[in-house]
């Protein structure tokens, strides 16, 4: 029993990230993410792009698809569904407005703080094929979702600059 | 001995993130951004933006900024100085071309990797005042550094697009 407690406080000490600040981490990027999304007109979120790229809707409903199914695959260690199958009993997963997109937005960071205390610590570390396409670790995945929604919404504050709006400020996170 | 040996077993496994899957993780985004760089054409890098943004020459140097200053930080359990001070010995820290701003980003790689193994597996939990300024953890305040240099890297996407320049593969880390 000793060696337990022992164990248990080397670890708690030597972990570089513990799951509930991964999470922290993660719900405050989609925090900022999801007040990027209300900065935008309505109408210019659908349509408004640069240099051919997809409208911030197309990247934010990406970055939502992925954040749904994978949090799933990552609490059922490997079972891949799409946001459509997992939400479809909300009726929300083809939002047409701006509103319609932040409630869908809300139904997803639910499921996120539901699904997570399911993956347990060990997990972060097993072999995982995201979307049973994509291989990787748990974490490794993760941290590529997490970077992808950074990446994307980088763009959409182009997008918010170049139409004369100021984005929110990156360091707040909620 | 043995709980030491059990110790030791347990934190490996639980870890979320190890510092040596930390460090490659970073370098993986800083060869992209590497290449970001590489994509603009000379001129672009140090004088294109949209929307009032500073050019992409600028954010690289803000990216390379914090993340020398912040390595040296870390390593030394918080002794801040700029990287014009950590790197005057080498000639490098004013580019004005793009073949000299490349050269400082190679120079920072290899401080990087140089002062990565000062920091310990038990640090990254450590209180830290980054830049004397930003209060955090050294988890923290590094996951900040890499998000934004991801952010800064996805808005150099934008320009390369509006330029009709084809950017790297966001996947394609080496």
């Amino acid at each position: 029993m000793e060696s337990n407690v022992l164990t248990a406080n080397v670890s708690a000490t030597q972990s570089v990230l513990t799951p509930e600040q991964l999470l922290k981490h993660w719900q405050g990027h989609r925090d900022l993410t999801r007040r990027t999304i209300e900065k935008f007109p309505a109408d210019k979120l659908f349509s408004y792009s640069i240099g051919g790229m997809r409208p911030f809707s197309v990247l934010a409903m990406e970055v939502l698809g992925i954040a749904s199914a994978g949090v799933h695959g990552f609490a059922t260690n490997g079972e891949w569904k799409t946001m459509a199958e997992l939400l479809e009993h909300t009726g929300a997963t083809n939002p047409t407005t701006k509103e319609e997109l932040l409630q869908l937005w809300d139904i997803v960071t639910e499921q996120i703080d539901d699904y997570w205390p399911r993956i347990a610590s060990e997990d972060f570390q097993r072999p995982m094929k995201a979307f049973g396409r994509y291989e990787g670790t748990v974490i490794s995945l993760l941290l590529y979702f997490i970077d992808n929604e950074i990446h994307h919404r980088g763009q959409g504050f182009v997008y918010l600059r170049s139409l004369d709006i100021e984005p929110p400020f990156f360091w707040d996170r909620h």
